[in-house]
């Protein structure tokens, strides 16, 4: 590791006030009252995670798995890798060999940290951890009961492709998907 | 293109009643009672965007400029390519220039959009569209108030490093540069 970025400056914001706007079992929603970098008054709304997001790619000889689903926020189906979050103090890689079980019925034997990432950061603080799953064995899925999922398997070239068209979409799965292309095109997969 | 995927199913969520449970500028929260897909009751917390966001890196001779600047919602700086948000109605690609002049003071002579995603499906609607910068000329950056940058170049394949290294984790920013790295790979940069 050579690439070095500038240290960067403190925090210019000053918070005045902070309520919790809104909070249920997945986020809460801070509004603090600032002073902006330039002292003038504004307002700052902020979505807390509780959990952190977990993406995990499933692959084997040139293939993997991708999981459909309809996105209720979106209001329409969107296939991507298996993903889910992860709650305060359960391991990351846990959590990825669970969604990878649950959602395709997928076993890992080796499981690496391909990606780290902040999905929003204008407004919340979600991180999410990007797996790469080899040694597969099949089992049987089980999805929860807020999910309803099709499982399906694509050459990894198609799924490029499908990203590059817009067709393949979640932030997560975009990245874990560029990624993969470039560990193959080194050799790495 | 050649590849597909599989129709998807219809909305397995049936909506009971929707709240509005917090809104300001840049957000709105609603709260849906829903019925689950297994038929069961269940809530939904949705976070819409007024904007949409926008990303775009302005690439030259192997090199591209990234933006520095405190994320409030993180509690930290990050490194990003220069982003901001669409209102509705403005077209992406103006939002695009717009953003490079004020974060950087580059103007671009052509922009082609090289991805779109929707950056966290599960709560937000939020949609990203990311566009390459080129036929640069320099000028003067005029950041918004809100806003307190540092513009540092780097190296395309410093920034692969940077991005491998958990160091660049903004999502927007981590897809535009393992795109950019796979175009330079198959000679498209």
């Amino acid at each position: 590791m050579t690439a070095k970025l500038p240290p960067g400056d403190g925090n210019p914001f000053e918070v005045i006030t902070t309520r919790t706007a809104y909070a249920n079992d997945w986020i809460r929603v801070f509004e603090h009252q600032v002073l902006k970098p330039d002292g003038s008054p504004g307002l700052y709304g902020v979505v807390q995670y509780r959990n952190r997001a977990v993406g995990v790619v499933p692959y084997e000889n040139g293939r993997l798995w991708l999981v459909g689903q309809w996105r209720f926020p979106l209001g329409h189906y969107s296939w991507e890798i298996p993903e889910g979050g992860s709650p305060p103090g359960e391991d990351l890689a846990a959590t990825a060999r669970r969604e990878l079980r649950e959602e395709t019925g997928l076993e890992a034997a080796a499981l690496e940290l391909i990606l780290e990432m902040h999905l929003s950061n204008s407004v919340s603080d979600e991180y999410a951890a990007v797996f790469l799953a080899r040694g597969l064995t099949r089992g049987e899925a089980a999805p929860e009961d807020t999910e309803r999922l099709t499982v399906h398997d694509v050459s990894l070239d198609d799924a490029y492709e499908l990203v590059c068209a817009g067709t393949i979409t979640d932030a997560i799965s975009v990245a874990a998907i560029l990624k993969l292309m470039l560990l193959s095109r080194d050799g790495r997969l």
